[in-house]
């Protein structure tokens, strides 16, 4: 199924234990874009300014993304975040942010891909995911993805979005903050409540949670040492995952478990370098082994 | 292979969101004897006092635990730990303790209890556990647990005890402060350089990591809501893992992946309810099944 994202493109400065990378390319939307495009050709919904590196629609480019749907807005500059991860890393800290088009209207979708399938709609205002929905012809599975600022300040609009989409993939801290709830089984089915069809409740270093109708399915993180900086982690792995969901035509039950391995190995790979320079070159071959490494150490006897 | 644990028993007093359990069964030994009690038959090494009730060692006397290794101190009175969880449960808070017989001298070894051929040291002082096992003839399997205080204050004692075991069962945070590392799997590798076969770093909600000298296996902890008292979790842990382990009469990699899926259930068993309650008439049949369905939830295509 035809797949489109929208979401943010940023120019990064983020530094980690392991080094620093200054004005790199960063952003929900291009995390998403690279894993996804692993499975299927991606459409890019998203707004950039004058500023905007022809290097990175370079890199952008190279792999199955379309750009058609990127906006460049010569008087305007693209979205910038400086960011910190110390110690185990778990956390960003955001040192500073320049919201720049992002504060402006939501880019417009061109007509050649209204008619796309399947959907992630990366975190922004609830208000613009419905609006980006409502210019689709039909699509036929739509997920999405939040944070804590819509969970405190727009509460109502978020629960009008999250009645409109088929999943949720949403990180445990955020996930706890909508619904109340501590138990993250628990957390997942109050949000079940709320409109969608499956949530995949992301926990960092520790794995990922789906929660449906049916029996919940935990699945631990790739184990590796080769962290270097975990931008874009969360978003990598709603790429592979939504990728690959795109790719099956179905989300039943046996899809969305290979999905969550999906999503997780896609997040395994991004972390190990900055910015997009471990999976800009990624090849499909190279997934799927690690994949299989990963089934395999989970078939237990 | 027969096998022997030492460690506490101790009377319980615990407080969780889901209720208060006043002057109930508890201690390392007890929940590691329960838990491992459903694959071989233990051997108890432990003291208490004058004061512990009858109806605890009938408890005991249920399953298949052998108390002859169990001294009874007049003089004496047991252990006793007043404890609380909060919010999401991932830490006891310790409200008191009264060390009582476990500031005395370590109980004796029974006879025949001394061709024990595997041994789970429970935490204890590594100068202990290391008397411990001078009093057995030979054993093949050593497993031993430490905590934050002996990381501290004994810390070359406890290196000393860590040159003779074969493996490791310990939390992620104190593993963390024994080696310094940060990513759990340099964490795990910093401790096979110290001596064991293997190290299995506990993560309570978030499962569990195995490292030995082959890849790393990571598992989920078993996707529950039913969790009333984490009290005994990790010391079922133990005891499931090394219980299953002592029946396979080895520690070979497709073993220890069992025993990692063994342990995660026995947790999953325990924090059901408070004390013993869950597992005391917990049958063989339900054991297995739950594993069942864990080992098919991670057998993903």
């Amino acid at each position: 199924m035809s797949l489109l994202v929208t979401g943010s493109i940023g120019i990064d400065t983020v530094s980690t234990p392991f080094g620093q990378a200054d004005a790199v390319l960063g952003g929900s939307s291009v995390y998403f874009a690279f894993a996804a495009s692993q499975y299927v050709a991606v459409r890019l919904v998203a707004a950039v300014g004058a500023d905007f590196p022809p290097a990175f629609r370079d890199l952008l480019e190279s792999r199955d993304i379309d750009l058609r749907g990127l906006e460049v807005r010569p008087e305007s500059k693209t979205f910038r975040w400086t960011g910190r991860f110390e110690g185990a890393m778990n956390e960003a800290e955001t040192v500073a942010v320049d919201l720049n088009v992002l504060a402006e209207d939501a880019p417009p979708v061109p007509p050649e891909f209204t008619d796309s399938e399947t959907v992630f709609l990366a975190n922004t205002h609830p208000t613009l995911q419905r609006a980006l929905l409502g210019k689709l012809s039909g699509p036929k599975l739509v997920v999405c993805d939040t944070m804590n600022l819509w969970i405190e300040t727009e509460r109502e609009s978020l629960l009008e979005t999250l009645r409109l989409v088929t999943g949720v993939i949403i990180n445990d801290a955020e996930a706890r903050a909508l619904t109340g709830a501590v138990n993250l089984i628990e957390v997942g089915e109050a949000m079940l409540e709320l409109g969608p069809e499956f949530v995949v409740i992301k926990k960092g270093e520790h794995g990922a949670l789906l929660v449906t109708r049916d029996e919940p399915v935990a699945v631990p993180a790739y184990p590796t040492k080769a962290v270097r900086d975990p931008t874009g982690a969360g978003d990598s792995f709603a790429g592979g995952f939504l990728g690959y969901l795109s790719a099956c035509g179905n989300h039943r039950g046996e899809s969305l478990r290979s999905a969550l391995v999906r999503g997780t190995v896609a997040a395994s790979f991004t972390i190990e370098d900055f910015s997009v320079d471990r999976v800009k070159d990624l090849a499909r071959e190279e997934v799927d082994e690690r994949v299989g490494r990963f089934l395999d150490m989970l078939r237990i006897e």
